[in-house]
């Protein structure tokens, strides 16, 4: 297998883009990537989209924004795991750069959310359609589900949820590019109307617009295009029951568990090595969950680590330098790529203001659902 | 890079499958193609469907099959580019064994397209939306423009279009699988109701469920689970400008046969070495442009080929043996896997009364949209 890195990104703002059209924001973002390399011609495309045929009425992104970034020709194709698509374009783009079939790919995420589709209900099926869905439960119910179980099995607080915003959106207050670019305070969070309890608007993450692009290439190629790359040394997918009433315990999320596992054995790191990581906290309890099943912290002690500041800038394991989901946006499709992209920046020393020095071994974790789905990357300063 | 190999395969019926929802034939399929193998437990998953989304709600496809199949834990996505997702699929699959990342790999396929959708409104969106969709313009006008202009380039005429849904019936009345297993007669093509002129009715695929399954493993582990192993030599996937009026031709495939010259190249094999191919005949004229861009006949004479025979069974190189999508039914998600089936069955002679003689090297061709992305694979008897 050869070894393979990301040698440059791309990436618009994320946000309610009122102005910029699905196709734009790709184009956007992924010339972007293939300038900063100086590359005119790329071998295969992978998007990451979870839904433009509900939300805009457009399936076959593949040929779509080949053709749009100038590309026509170029092998492309759309992959799609809910809002981990991003994660697993990022592991097929691997594959292919891997396997030795491409040496140009561009693994890329995009979602257009803002244009009028029913936007809760087109998100739900990401859900078990016959088994959830049809029942009416949307995600923020389910993650509330989920947050209750953890505070009653573990003893996590409403206050513990509210940290976990504070930290990110301390974080997003650093990142251009985030959605919502301020910081929020502890009482604003705690006097969020309350979405589905105990979650309240201030623990989740906003409806987005964004797409975002990574360049990868085989490692022995990366001088060409960069001079510093970053490589990618583990990539674990992994999945569990799509509907959360058939896990033995929901408080634990094994399709997480199992992506981490594989990606660290496969890069031959574990947890304490990592210097930054960049995790899906769609709602502020999964970042709890997440950080847990990713061994960060220990079962059950995922509520205390933002408010004790072990996940904040300075902290003993970053996480969410980006401002997250709930700070930076959710544009579906995109976020993996996003996470990527963050990643890629905090390695190559990039990231200005919200640097974590000398980071040299980074994570992002990306998952679909209720956690039924989910992709690890792990990356190295070469 | 690994050699890899197909070692079992699995699919339900095509056609109006009332009784049976997305998951149950995903499973019939998947498990019959696991069963064949005496396979318990596979690495990766994956899926290829263009739009269970708008069809049925259904967005995230990885973790609902694994889960349903009884692999849940395994990698698993859903990979998209509207009719050739099969397709790409396959090549997602080849790619995760030929890497060295996973050693059983389902690729399957699946669409349930009868439930109540506006199928030929979902279609569409695998068109350009802003530029062909939105105007109101659907498949059938897309590939009638596209015969008309083969009529009038070429002097194709509606008997040689009438002539590939007669070759294409009759194999499909060897084949217990199609939808439509009879025979029609010329005339009775001729005589069809007109859908968007020249094309009529016989000369459309139908509305169809179904799902397909193939498992890849290494070559070399492939005589574990088969003493018939059939390798996959070539795959080239490409694309083109996804709107028909952005193209110099429109009789011209481009994408289809820069995805024929990848794959040959890849294999190191030329048109004149296949024994048999099963094409993207989607419309009557569909087929013709095909047979011609994989340089199964030259540029314009793709009219004449099933008219004279050349394509037949018996023919110099029988082309879609199963029925092709005309007989055999087309749900579209599910297509390039049941064509990677019809060869897996031939090259291993398992076709009975409408098997090729001795096949060796067959061929599968599987499109999205008006052909502006095309899958094409290469596969040889061990």
């Amino acid at each position: 297998m050869r070894e393979v890195a990301i040698v440059a990104a791309g990436m618009t703002n994320f946000g309610e883009l009122w102005q910029s059209s699905l196709r734009r924001m790709f184009v956007d973002a992924a010339s972007e990537a293939l300038e900063a390399a100086g590359v005119k011609k790329v071998d295969s495309i992978y998007i990451g989209n979870m839904s433009a045929g509900q939300f805009v009425g457009q399936e076959h992104l593949g040929p779509l924004m080949a053709g749009e970034l100038g590309q026509a020709g170029a092998a492309a194709a759309r992959v799609e795991s809910a809002c981990a698509s991003g994660g697993v374009a990022l592991r097929t783009a691997f594959m292919d750069v891997a396997s030795g079939m491409s040496d140009l790919v561009l693994a890329t995420g995009v979602e257009k959310m803002t244009d009028g589709a029913d936007v809760t209900a087109v998100l739900a099926s990401a859900a078990d359609q016959e088994l959830e869905a049809y029942y009416g439960i949307t995600f923020p119910g389910l993650y509330a589900m989920i947050a209750r179980a953890h505070m009653q099995k573990y003893g996590t607080t409403e206050e513990d949820l509210a940290w976990v915003s504070v930290k990110n959106h301390r974080h997003g207050a650093m990142n251009p590019k985030a959605q919502f670019g301020r910081e929020v305070t502890l009482e604003q969070v705690m006097k969020s109307t309350p979405v589905s309890e105990p979650l309240r608007l201030l623990h989740c993450s906003p409806v987005s617009d964004g797409a975002a692009a990574v360049l990868l290439c085989p490692l022995d190629q990366a001088h060409k295009y960069t001079d510093r790359p970053v490589q990618i040394i583990g990539t674990g997918l992994a999945t569990s029951s799509i509907a959360l009433a058939d896990r033995s315990d929901m408080t634990y999320l094994d399709a997480v568990q199992l992506s981490a596992v594989r990606a660290y054995e496969m890069a031959g790191v574990g947890p304490a090595d990592l210097d930054v990581a960049e995790v899906h906290d769609c709602f502020a309890i999964a970042e709890i969950c997440c950080i847990e099943a990713l061994g960060l912290v220990e079962k059950g002690k995922g509520g205390a680590a933002a408010r004790d500041g072990l996940t904040a800038l300075g902290g003993k394991i970053p996480v969410n330098t980006s401002g997250g989901l709930k700070s930076k946006g959710h544009p579906v499709g995109a976020t993996g790529i996003a996470q990527t992209i963050e990643i890629f920046e905090q390695l190559r020393g990039d990231c200005g203001k919200r640097q974590v020095e000398g980071a040299k071994v980074g994570l992002t974790q990306n998952m679909g659902g209720s956690g039924a789905s989910s992709a690890t990357h792990l990356f190295r300063r070469v």
